[in-house]
């Protein structure tokens, strides 16, 4: 399944800072059949911003489910997984400040357009808010580190170092699967509610794309790396036992 | 002000793998004229269980103050501190599984009081909200930090140094200070509410004394360590204009 016509660009305008978009010079094309994502460069700023807002907003959802956690042994693991969330966040925003600016500030065109889609993905139940922060977490996670293979030499081995961290994962999927074990009828409920977020989950990828550098001209060419993060979704949801 | 009289037992019974308390053999007694705390020996685990299930809670409280700050600067700096709380937290989960215990296990007994405690201390708004988590993790952490001396050798250094890390109180304070100079009814309302906090606050200390060893036969060998305590939750409410 390619979600096809999801291009929008919820922010109206270029937010200020945002560089000229323009693709590698052939000469620097790697070696490889596959398209590649990299040939994108994203300007930092709005690269950086929207990242960093993003892991805020995961950090704010598992802090959610660690005060709604029904004992303190999954309180516990997740509040683990939060701390990684805020971990890249506060890693990101580092990278903000090494290049003289105010993260707040930078972060601040992006927050209304993250903080609905956080809103639609909260899920209406503690399950629902775990899936959601599973799944959102980890297209979005795998996108900005393909994308940050376009960024200027100085910041993508770092940048791409604090997204590789451990997401912390492993408590979510063990929760979701101990939950769905219990419950026959929440398997069901949970596949219909993965279905509906990765499609929400793409456009902030691609509104993403837009705001840091825009698409290439033949939009056709990233089609193969939305494949991919579709993919791997449908990945993380089989190994929770749902249809994807 | 010493608040006299408030030595209960919120626990019922000692939590399971308490050791026997009991108080350094003279030998060892500090060459110091002050009495310290460190002449109680705290027992290791319902110490660790209660300042990291403590410390969780400070946690989950600055988390709710990250979702509710008003702006994207306050959030930003919020979520340090937060994150501050964090490590301390699974810094005392660390020590804990360190003795071969399960961290959930031997917080559960602890978890209603604290829980209670978190809940009146919550305050009203997000000022009263900011100024619990201030006052209350600045006389705990306080209080938690001079009771650790008193632990065994092999995880006192430990304990100490993961205490000693920087609160992030300073986002804070500076928090407190632009609300209450913007609003000079806060001030009143607040310094209200600070005095209220340091009541519970004293009971939350008394009883972790109480359930980690019990108290000296001479409750008035403690005494001056409740008055120090107090003494610099003045100066933290002084550092804010509030009378104490």
């Amino acid at each position: 399944v390619f979600y096809a016509g999801c291009v929008v660009s919820w922010f109206g305008r270029r937010p200020p800072g945002s560089e000229v978009p323009r693709l590698k010079p052939r000469g620097e094309t790697r070696a490889t059949t596959k398209v590649d994502i990299s040939d994108l460069t994203p300007a930092p700023i709005p690269y950086l911003a929207q990242a960093a807002y993003f892991e805020l907003g995961v950090f704010e959802s598992l802090s959610a489910a660690v005060a709604t956690a029904p004992n303190l042994a999954s309180k516990e693991g997740l509040s683990l997984a939060a701390g990684r969330a805020l971990t890249k966040h506060h890693g990101l925003i580092a990278e903000i400040r090494r290049r003289d600016r105010e993260p707040a500030e930078v972060m601040a065109p992006f927050a209304p357009a993250l903080d609905h889609y956080r809103r639609i993905t909260a899920g209406n139940d503690w399950f629902e808010l775990l899936l959601g922060c599973y799944l959102t977490a980890g297209l979005l996670d795998d996108f900005f580190a393909r994308l940050s293979m376009g960024l200027p030499n100085d910041v993508a081995p770092r940048v791409a170092h604090i997204l590789a961290e451990d997401a912390g994962a492993e408590v979510l999927v063990s929760e979701l699967q101990a939950g769905i074990a219990g419950d026959p009828n929440l398997a069901s409920r949970l596949a219909m509610w993965g279905r509906r977020l990765v499609g929400d989950t793409l456009l902030v990828a691609r509104s993403a794309m837009h705001a840091s550098g825009d698409l290439p001209a033949d939009e056709s060419r990233i089609e193969p790396v939305f494949t991919e993060l579709i993919a791997a979704h449908t990945r993380r949801m089989d190994g929770l036992g749902l249809t994807a």
